[in-house]
């Protein structure tokens, strides 16, 4: 179903831009699974607006409610339904949407699917609004995962113009403790000095009315061997099909990615060997962890492209719909300059959904 | 289920390297289209190995066997079993994969996950092989989706290495004809210069006892307005899902795909108007004809990376199982030194499976 | 999933009996089509306890609120995710649940299965409170329905113990105006007198401290010939799979059901004839509508056998899970004496959505 | 997936009554697992046809041969494969089928459904010989059950007009060793004395032109507690929904079933106590072993009904789908007079599948 994902532990999301709530419902938790509070509403606040000049103004509170599937704060086994009330919805008139459609926006795509019964307003369930209940529904189970001792974290690797991006991380000697640190922060970067930079291009962007792309890189730590299944249900077939269920994300890639296309085999080919703790290791990590869909113990590296926002206050080409014909379009009021920052959150709590159901799927949870 | 695929039309699909056969049980079809059957076979014959020094010299009729779904050869509305016979096992023993895994193959993780039960001979459920039932499941679609006016096509972008790689599609302007002539090819190119270029690349690269990888493009043209649902059963979703079950891809990007990173939203928003025939259009086609992850009419352009064979003649490192110990290992025997050109038929098939069955979940088939 | 049902239109029920919240979320619905409220709230009335003496005294509103998916009343194509409040929760203790479990209850199976984590509290998630989301869900999908000339109704065949029983359907005869009377009734008869007979039957129950099981019949006609799918989803698979989801269902039959173990196929078999109105019918409906799975356009014709409520007044023997030695029970507080009345819009729910996505599955919607 | 079954271990069904051939695919079986071939020729051979007077002597072979996932003899991990080729059939003219639906049948149904292209000859995908793979892949899941001390066994309890109907189980006390050899029978029955007083009654309605119903009834003892999800993934929801995808099932019951409706509360519970060898069990067995849909450890029991075969020798009143119009029509050639018998091979069959993957989908396997 559309809206919902996982093969074994599912999350459904519902709501839209302006609807009276957006929510998640998780079915398919382990019971027994304390989840601490205070680290869901950080997660949260990761990806909530309004935190920078990055970042469009709208602020919300985004606290979830959480209606069943806890009690006393662990979970029972029974669907876990979290809701988060649209409080700050500006009630200007949306119809023109359906008149004009922003190029870049789904609204012409949606006009037509929908016979024009879609909620316009804000992109309607279309929206990234619609990440809030991803970014609970990771922040849930990242908590599992980090008691099997799974970590995710995840930078902004790239953002366009930057003329300086962040390091890459290193594919095989990835900290446990540097993705901690990085999923703590709002505009995660290995390098701060990378940070400002971007930023500045950021800022540049949006005062020539304009936005930026970038790319999310995110690593999986203590994934054991094993995970993933043949051919359709491996873990780069769950991983994307999940990450590109975030808006903008136009392009996944694993280990070397796109890069493999430069490469011979015997650069490609990550050499293995025994560490010194017994356990089989590489010596790269071109593979991204993955070897025929199933985790290899390696970390499990991979990337997420993201578009600029296709909302910008300069004047575009669009088409009336109404009378068929092209015509000129200006989006006004708030929206990202960028908003790869905002979308790491994202990224990490699909990496988590993935990882936790990959883990379930293969029957090792 | 990890090899089977689809919310509409589904294809199971089923065998190993060594087995007694290889199949897809395709479900889901709609009743009274009628197959040609030496179309299915031009397409088996792409994929085939034997066909020129890039490939595997191991030859296979690959000639499907109907068991069921077709009746005077159309579709009968039950589910469609072909099954493949494997005549060209060689007996050699490959034990020794239980207990030296090859580098950048499953050996290693197979043998955790299935406990040392999994068949290795030839790499198994996981072998390239596999893709056999694949192209034969999409040259049933294609089919059905010609019929409908929508055709498909890719062609080998780049091979690692090349001097001269292909030209890209012209994402607006791709024509059937052009689709139509490389979906009839074995190493499709639209530049035939780039052929011989990347022909002596991958020639140099098996002479040095290596291999290469490269990228696949490949165009869906005339899917209608509104196929794909949003968040996690848009194009981008289904179609990477699907196209990450072909061995050896590492990365799948759609439209402008990576290079989003380094654009403004006023490059990447693809400006609307309305066509001379009445149809609205976009002038360029960064999205790769997904908006929302809904089609919206354009060409549907995407790209796949696929890593180089990890068959390499040279000596590499690896692990002894048994002795928990690191070793050498070279592998002998016969194997692709690039297998882009083949996979660019699984990639064609991979997309048609994907067109139908968007179609069919969005209620537009 | 456990808790969500559906293949082309997918209902996910969540909440127990005494979290924040019950609701449901429904995916996959048509866009465009008009929900009306009040017919909504009547059928969340009829499933509501505290109608008369044959049903528990907890008294709840059970009004639901939308927190998506409809606009003006009209769907959007999105996701429609209702929540219903639970205001009336009594604070008692129920942890004596989880070591004394009530014989016919699921205490003791969900105690095991969740390692004693899950909510006992009134019954958690398994309670008969769950209901009151699939109602809601089938009070949308029948006016769906309705408008395609499908109309769905239930009456309570049997309650035990009652000297008289109403009247089964009319198979071929059933007509639409006596399934609308019967689907805006509390306790739903063909037969008013029966219902007196059935209800001093319950009210011996009561006053022995005691609870009775009955039979709900279920009639969906207007179905067009051709839904349902051979082998694993055909219309009888479908509706059996859906209406085992209300608690208490023991059996479920189609047609003759049970009794054509006792038939011979020249009785059994339905002759066809071409009617008046030009559309071809059976003279008898044994197959109750269903041939091969499919819908052959005659009534839909069900039954679901539902036991007596396991909370009784009575001393019951358990066994204490502490302890692990057997003991007695008595259990206390407010229940129904006969599930059966209120199950029927229950059942009629489970119908209705089954109904339209087997419509959906089949491509007919 | 119309002919796919199972949430975590998966069957998908493939064929017809006359084509190349029928067979079954199965995904998520567990490595390791061997399956003892010999064992599998039994449960086919139980449901062979051609056995007695009171089946077709339609004779077959019925031998499958297994194209992948198993190797010397144990699973792999990978998908197994089997199909069964169709030899023995006649190639008398079906073509009238088209035209002349027979009662009772699904041959109106699935013409309209599939426009006539569906295969009709011998009933196509629809055909009872479908019964064929699924008693495969029963006998081997069974065999994976039985080294989890999960027994399944099965007898025909009533034959229509048979003076002398078989004993039912009891339902706290069947034994492994009378399942064991009831699984191995052609007509199981507890009591040898009903089989002879039911193959009286078979042989007098085939003499009389006719046919007969009748209700086979199934156990499965060993199951562990816990097994089944709340609401629509519980054991009666799964089980209902594979058993009524064998032809002429119109009726499941579980436990005390639709005698339920006759039973007050107090009647129904079971009570529970602390067995000697300290397990928990109940003294009667009204809930069929399940309660909340969850198995609670004590024999899991259900019943199903078979309607009369619906091929009969006499004369009977169908429609002329091509001149629209009733007229008469009498069948020729071999059919069952009671399908009863060869239907119980077959419930066990999906019996095993739906506990297996039971134990799966609540990852107790």
């Amino acid at each position: 179903m559309s809206s919902s994902w996982g093969n074994s532990v599912r999350i459904s999301i519902f709501g839209g831009s302006h609807t009276g709530a957006i929510g998640v419902n998780i079915e398919g938790l382990p019971a027994g699974e304390s989840v601490d509070w205070p680290e869901v509403l950080a997660q949260m606040a990761r990806r909530a607006p309004g935190q920078d000049k990055t970042a469009t103004t709208r602020k919300e509170s985004d606290e979830p409610r959480v209606l069943c599937g806890l009690l006393d704060g662990v979970t029972t086994g029974a669907p876990l339904c979290a809701v988060i009330e649209n409080n700050n919805q500006r009630s200007k008139d949306y119809s023109q949407l359906k008149v004009l459609p922003r190029p870049g926006h789904a609204d012409y795509t949606a006009e037509i699917k929908y016979g024009g019964h879609q909620d316009v307003r804000g992109g309607g369930h279309l929206s990234g609004r619609l990440t809030a209940p991803l970014v609970f529904a990771g922040s849930v189970a990242r908590q599992i995962l980090r008691r099997r001792r799974i970590i995710i974290g995840s930078h902004v690797l790239k953002v366009a113009g930057a003329k300086i991006n962040d390091r890459p991380f290193d594919p095989v000697g990835a900290s446990p403790e540097l993705l901690s640190r990085l999923s703590g922060e709002y505009f995660p970067v290995i390098d701060p000095a990378a940070r400002e930079s971007m930023r500045r291009s950021i800022e540049e962007a949006r005062l020539s009315l304009d936005s930026v792309g970038g790319v999310v890189e995110c690593a999986v730590l203590g994934m054991p061997v094993g995970a993933g299944d043949p051919i359709f249900d491996g873990v780069e077939n769950r991983v994307a099909s999940i990450v590109f269920g975030i808006p903008a994300v136009k392009g996944v890639e694993f280990g070397a990615g796109f890069s493999v296309a430069g490469m011979r085999g015997s650069e490609n080919n990550d050499p293995m060997y025994m560490s010194e703790d017994g356990s089989i290791r590489t010596r790269t990590n071109h593979s991204g962890g993955i070897l025929g869909g199933i985790s290899n113990g390696m970390p499990i590296i991979f990337r997420a492209a993201l578009k600029p926002t296709p909302s910008i206050s300069r004047e575009q080409d669009t088409v009336n719909l109404t009378e068929r014909a092209g015509t000129k379009l200006t989006i006004t009021g708030r929206h990202d300059p960028c908003v790869v920052p905002r979308a790491a959150p994202a990224v990490e709590a699909a990496a988590a959904v993935a990882a936790l159901d990959l883990l379930a799927q293969s029957r090792m949870l």
